[in-house]
């Protein structure tokens, strides 16, 4: 397969922070914030590999600072790498004051989706076309992160 | 107040149709895509106008082909024109195969906006900066049809 | 077919307006109002075609006073014309306070739906039967409508 | 307190049956039948009383055929008592398929509830117009009810 | 088939109130704790019948204080009987401060099942294993319930 | 403060996958899992900390095999380690299919929340009764990865 760079296949989404996503708070709740960035890096997943694809695992999500109602989450999901039948992606959330124009990190998190045919057993994804230094870090971080996560699956 | 241009507060959405938005052909229901349209054009009216906005009115909502459960809805909304206290602002809807990359064009619509004050009272927006033949085409179609509209309320 | 008096289809509904419904205002939010009416058409078209209907086009949406938490929605839908394989179905929300009986007029729009056979192919629908005047008069009105919506298709 | 006659606040509800409300048969799943019963009762509850109430009980929900996804449900509420503070409620829902008009009924129920003042105090309720056989037959068994939920709750 | 005891398919509910599930007054709406109810009867009634259940009926629903945003609604749910193709579910609802670990009685329901198997007819349960005094007393007042309510059916 | 051991907290979830949780693929979406996941482990963190909690971060969240529309999702949460103003919470989601009693491990996750005062200043929290083995290996376990935690936040 011909590798595919990873411009092709970034993702953004972008909500209103409505009631009824809030906390006691009033702020959006961490659960939904994680249902959105599942979607957002799920069609991330699914533009680079060409295939339905299933959530294998999240990492080092992290939450800065939260987002009110009435504020947008922002989201922009880009692959980190590309293994055999699988794809990491990166997602990062920022908060956005519409009204202003302020923006703030909000979460960021890595996603690792597997994906599947028509008969949803593991399929082989297009290799991601390493074209820069940033390309290239993240592809051999997303490597790294993989081995430990195996590594704690055996043990 | 200085005149912004359409590009600063264009806005995308992404959303990945799931059983939850669905009607009973498994198509994404009518009443769930209009709700999008309304959310992503409320976000690109308070870019632009730095207010709080509500929904004043909807015109040219139609639809072509639909989008199914595990595709994807694209919005993008751009201010057409800026009024005294009110904006109109267009959108439109692609559907997308994320697997295969195929895109259509499924809804467009043009959704008018009230900015409001902290107590809810209409407040001035900066004018469109009107840059190019395409943007002053559109601000010209806009307040035609803000005649007409006033027209047939008067009526 | 035999023509059918618009009374037959006329269709109501009442939604009590929850947080879950609210924008950052405490008000319905209008994306949720157009989901409402697109639903509260859909049966109505249903009623009067005996087909599943799908959505075509709104026009004419436009929202008066808004519908607070803990008030009532109040919708009523009646076609005013039928075409060939579509409807069109004017909607009138009122916003209503149920421990006072106050009722205002919150939002009004017109519908316009396409109605399908089992294969998703446009199926024929029964004539409206005009028996007063302002049946006549919506219709016409109807027909002016979609003259001028084709018209704009084509250009 | 001026009596009222329960025609006053007969409350209609309609909803078209979408994936979102749905089992796993396909059939709009009890819970949410139950959510709409509360609701379309609360509203008639309200409309007679002229409080706001929260619902004191439920009794007698039995459920006949069920309504697939694509039909609809019509919710009629009507007062059937009104006590010192609280009133009861019946609320009778027919399944419909809006395609061939067929209507069948699908369930129904009694739902208690108490008005409170905005102290959340409960609050003295206008007494029913009792204006017909009917009336009377159905305060009589509402009283009966009554009487046995407290016999009830005081073992 | 061998008897089964009520202790095998007890079923406890966990759910936080968030704003998406609250009423005006800023408590859970009725019409969401019913649906949480006819949820967690429903996982009891399949775990003890080993089958599909659809939910028959519902009686003596009563609700004592409420429980807020941001608190938490804990549901118990077991057999009181078995009949022979359905059986009868005791659900108790308490609210909980989790801060404080504060708790009180909510709601308390019961709730009615109809087995069913692949072609949604009834099908037999097994009997419920009359172990202790307790289950003995809850058995004979279930029975005593299905026969008033079979009773007011024929009426 | 006093320690408290984990099993005051511990905290256990049901829900019935219904197919307004489902992706296109007939089983629970991985976003609506994660919402689960967080409220689960809040309330833990809730009923240990005796305070408030905001989501921090989630790590090694990773999925097995599926729940599909009509089983049972059935989390667990426990804390493994409390540090000043924070706890890291172990949850484990398993599927059943209720009618079988089968269950297979779907889900594990860990979640680190920050308690906060009514002020959302960070709030002490109680720390945790190492009362077994087990206990003192998670909390080991769970130390390890914060102090990796802030590491890579550090770079």
């Amino acid at each position: 397969m011909e590798p595919r760079p990873a411009s092709r296949s970034v993702t953004t989404m972008t909500e209103l922070i409505l009631p009824t996503h809030a906390n006691s708070l009033g702020s959006v709740f961490g659960g939904q914030i994680m249902a959105w960035i599942d979607l957002c890096a799920a069609i991330c997943a699914q533009r680079h590999t060409g295939h339905i694809v299933t959530t294998a695992g999240i990492d080092d999500l992290s939450f800065d600072r939260p987002i009110k109602v009435g504020q947008v989450a922002q989201l922009r999901a880009r692959i980190t790498a590309a293994f055999r039948t699988s794809v990491e992606v990166r997602v990062e959330v920022d908060g956005e004051d519409a009204t202003t124009g302020e923006r703030w990190p909000c979460v960021s998190a890595l996603a690792t989706f597997v994906a599947v045919d028509a008969e949803l057993r593991p399929a082989a994804v297009p290799p991601l076309l390493l074209a820069s230094d940033e390309d290239r870090t993240l592809a051999e971080a997303a490597a790294a992160r993989r081995a430990a996560r195996l590594n704690r699956r055996h043990r």
